[in-house]
């Protein structure tokens, strides 16, 4: 190609790897942590997952500079350091494999027995023989049926469960579940499932939603599984609820976090915490740099960026 | 109907309960501890789940007794003492989900970490977060590819991994994997993987499979899954192969069983051990009731049984 390359910034060498056989990109491999000599000439930024970078760190220099691509799919807190002509792009689907492999994991570990063996291992203790609870034959609810939601009930699918999903609004069903209920109806559906898995985003309505009242909705035995944000549920509601043996927990994420240590529902009954290790896996490096390709790819050929959420090539939201 | 009902004995009520609709049978609750009055009028008997009862203590005075059903998938122990004119039909197929469902269990838990979660949470102390390692993207073999082993390869494909299976002898594959290798492909196919679930029956020709060199052809990091049974695997090799790091495991089953508390798999670096808890769980339940239902219906209808491994009615093993 005879016009200006692409000039492309990647946090990591495999980036640059990965973009080389794509025409008319230069790529090239950039911490952030100091100003780069070639800054002006950068178009696409890649910041560095799990950064503590703020784009005011970033963009003074970048002249050139028409997307940002975060590693994350959480952008809030960027937004409103985003140069005017700058799109920033967040990396939704990136996190989705590794967060419902999480989600299947808390269920399944706590479902069978997994803290209690680990900690009977840690005696060399075999325990005797009884009959234990699985997952075959429960009612799951995944709640919030967004991209992950969905990676989730794909993995729920074939446990031999019956399968429910709730989303802010009601619509017709997939190829997992036969309809998608709206979010009013979850008061009446808590009290038919035994596994309720929360994956919705941390809004004004999601806020607090599981406060006592509903969490008390949940059967006897039952047991909720957030891998969402931990202010979607009340962690007082659900040290009470949970102290009495009546649902169990597993969650990766808590609030407050990290969960302080003298906090109380490190050592609550039935409840097992992950430290929000849902999207930090190896499972995203590959799917992370797809996403940078196929963004660089775009704007090589002119076509629009994906997962644009905020400045100019953002859709307003529907 | 006129004729004489068939009489049946079940170990619990619930079993009698869902025969209460079958035309031509009256079930009687019986636990098998001493004789019971009506003994001679049993043509099936099923045996409780987990017991330590021998035929010779049951079928005395079963002048009657036609098929004797076991709940549990082993039957071994019980042939030699089974009389003449009595099939034997063993459980296959009612521990499968349980069993498969723990095989995602202990690779889940392993490759996400969930012991060192654990063990973190038992001192209230929230883990840095850094990148972890995920099931997604990995390449994984299953060992055994018969009911339980299917069970096992659906459960696994949709976290996004690559599904091989391998039995005794290669085949046509299925909707989850375009061919099923032979089991002297196994040492060429081990470097390949990076989870091995191990679900071969234990015979001469499996006793021992995971020997030292065995073991020694998994690649660095790989995870050894085993719910067969503990002999296929020689215990003190994957202690040495697991010791240096090179490997992890996650076993349910072991060689001695139970394990004894001086054992040194319990305390074995990236080993995590649970005490045989595959098939024993609430998910055995209907699907035993289900299975003893359909023995019944075909004894009323004159149909064969199905699961029949000794005695008359046995098929001659292929």
């Amino acid at each position: 190609m005879a016009a200006e390359p692409l000039v492309v910034s990647v946090p990591e060498p495999e980036y640059a790897e990965a973009l080389a056989d794509v025409d008319g990109v230069e790529a090239i491999v950039w911490d952030m942590e100091a100003p780069h000599a070639r800054g002006a000439e950068i178009r696409l930024a890649v910041l560095p997952y799990m950064t503590r970078l703020r784009l005011t760190d970033v963009t003074p220099g970048l002249d050139s500079l028409e997307v940002v691509q975060l590693q994350s799919a959480g952008y809030e807190h960027f937004v409103d350091d985003l140069p005017a002509r700058v799109t920033l792009c967040n990396a939704a689907g990136v996190h989705d494999a590794s967060t419902a492999e999480l989600a299947l994991t808390l269920t399944l570990a706590s479902i069978r027995d997994i803290p209690e063996f680990v900690a009977s291992q840690a005696h060399s203790r075999w325990e005797p023989l009884r009959l234990r609870s699985a997952l075959a034959d429960r009612r799951v609810l995944v709640v919030g049926y967004g991209q992950i939601g969905r990676a989730i009930a794909r993995r729920f699918a074939p446990f031999e469960v019956t399968l429910t999903a709730v989303a802010s609004r009601a619509r017709e069903g997939d190829d997992l579940v036969p309809h998608v209920h709206a979010i009013d109806e979850l008061p009446d559906l808590l009290p038919e499932h035994d596994v309720v898995v929360v994956i919705v985003p941390l809004t004004d309505a999601t806020r607090g939603l599981f406060d006592g009242p509903m969490l008390g909705r949940m059967p006897d035995g039952a047991l909720l599984v957030n891998v969402a944000r931990g202010a979607v549920v009340d962690t007082d509601a659900l040290v009470a609820e949970c102290s009495t043996g009546r649902i169990r927990a597993a969650v990766d994420v808590t609030e407050p976090e990290p969960l302080p240590q003298d906090h109380p529902l490190w050592t609550t009954r039935g409840v097992l915490v992950t430290p929000h290790v849902g999207g930090a896996t190896e499972a995203m490096r590959p799917r992370a740099i797809a996403l940078v390709r196929r963004q660089v790819e775009s704007m090589v050929s002119g076509s629009p960026v994906v997962n644009a959420v905020a400045g100019p090539l953002s859709a307003p939201s529907t």
